[in-house]
């Protein structure tokens, strides 16, 4: 096998907890809305409007945000108060404005690759979310590159690898995402390794989650990556 | 003097239209605002609240868009229908997914510098904003590198500057802001052309418009830049 050149993290539910203040969010907005519908059922609403406006606004806090207000519209049939949508506008500001929970083994296993390999961020979403999350963490030093995606898809790839200056196969991607961090990389022929997370939103979410490819382990934490990536040298 | 390396274009209100969308959009959103208050002082109210959600929000049409529907609430005491919340999102909407219009010569100069000098493009706002505005002009072809900032400071400079591996006296940025194309990148010892556009948006405007400086000139049009570079080498 070639050499592994490059070793790429997702951010998001990787490194740090993400999809936790998401859900945490819909939460308190489900309660904002009780009168108009149960949580359930307003859940997906809000992800109805979430996919139907994602090509526009893109992943991140403020879309996220602009779909609460337009499902608050929907489910109370313009009936919503004004106190409300002021309430849901401050919900979203914390949301972007959360603290930064590294996830276990996360610094150590940096620290331990940091030198050795050329490591670099891949994460998508918003930009001034990510640039803002990852200066909470502390964790930019460790990073040779830094790209922030609008979308981790083949296309998004092969960019960042024409940018690195490295082959498919010279590419390791790890994340907690199997449609945004594992298939489109084995597809091109790198390398992934999946660190699954306790939640999964579900526009991440793929039928088939058996993947056999000599090129993919799953593992549970972080820090197993480092006997990993031994292993396969 | 040195070599300049790279020339560094800004894009909206340099490349193509943007700060008329974002006035059309304003006047229309006082407009259904009209019953609380004159389109004036709307208006504050709204820049208010833009500079105000910045550091959160960042630059780009979600943000104000939720500053638009954070003003409707302010202006109307709490008074405003949703129908008017749900025309301020859809206002939001078009104005995301706007036309193009590049402004007259740019697509000459560029071509005319391509293969000649490593042209890059230094924006900043959301990253999906203006990487569809990019793809719809279809100018992606003529940039060696492209960086969408979320802020164009001394900060964000140094580190392109840093990636692009040239010193400041080998950079030249070219834009319609002093503030962020201009000011910054002469402070760091680089070149700047200004291109005023005839419209600026109130949060770049800066108090000083006199500058003295041999690496900077005002042109009024693109295509002058390119007998500008010539004088200057």
């Amino acid at each position: 096998m070639s050499k592994i050149k490059i070793i790429a993290f997702d951010a998001d539910d990787t490194l740090w907890q993400n999809e936790d203040f998401y859900r945490d969010c819909e939460i308190q907005f489900c309660y904002l809305l009780s009168e108009y519908g149960n949580p359930q059922s307003i859940s997906e609403i809000l992800f109805q409007y979430e996919m139907k406006n994602l090509d526009l606004y893109g992943y991140g806090a403020k879309g996220f945000v602009l779909s609460c207000i337009e499902t608050a519209l929907a489910v109370s049939k313009h009936q919503v108060s004004n106190q409300i949508i002021q309430e849901i506008i401050e919900l979203g500001k914390k949301l972007i404005d959360q603290d930064i929970h590294l996830l276990e083994g996360v610094e150590a296993t940096l620290k331990s690759l940091f030198g050795k390999q050329r490591i670099v961020l891949a994460t998508k979403g918003d930009l001034l979310d990510q640039e803002r999350k990852l200066n909470k963490s502390d964790l930019a030093k460790y990073f040779h590159h830094i790209e922030i995606m609008s979308e981790k898809n083949k296309k998004g790839y092969i960019k960042l690898m024409k940018h690195l200056d490295v082959r498919p196969d010279e590419f390791l991607m790890i994340g907690n995402s199997l449609k945004s961090d594992v298939l489109p990389v084995l597809e091109l022929g790198g390398y992934a390794v999946h660190i699954p997370y306790h939640m999964t939103w579900q526009a991440e979410k793929v039928k088939d989650e058996n993947i056999t490819n000599p090129k993919f382990k799953t593992i549970q934490k972080i820090d197993e990556m480092i006997s990993l990536i031994e292993e396969w040298y």
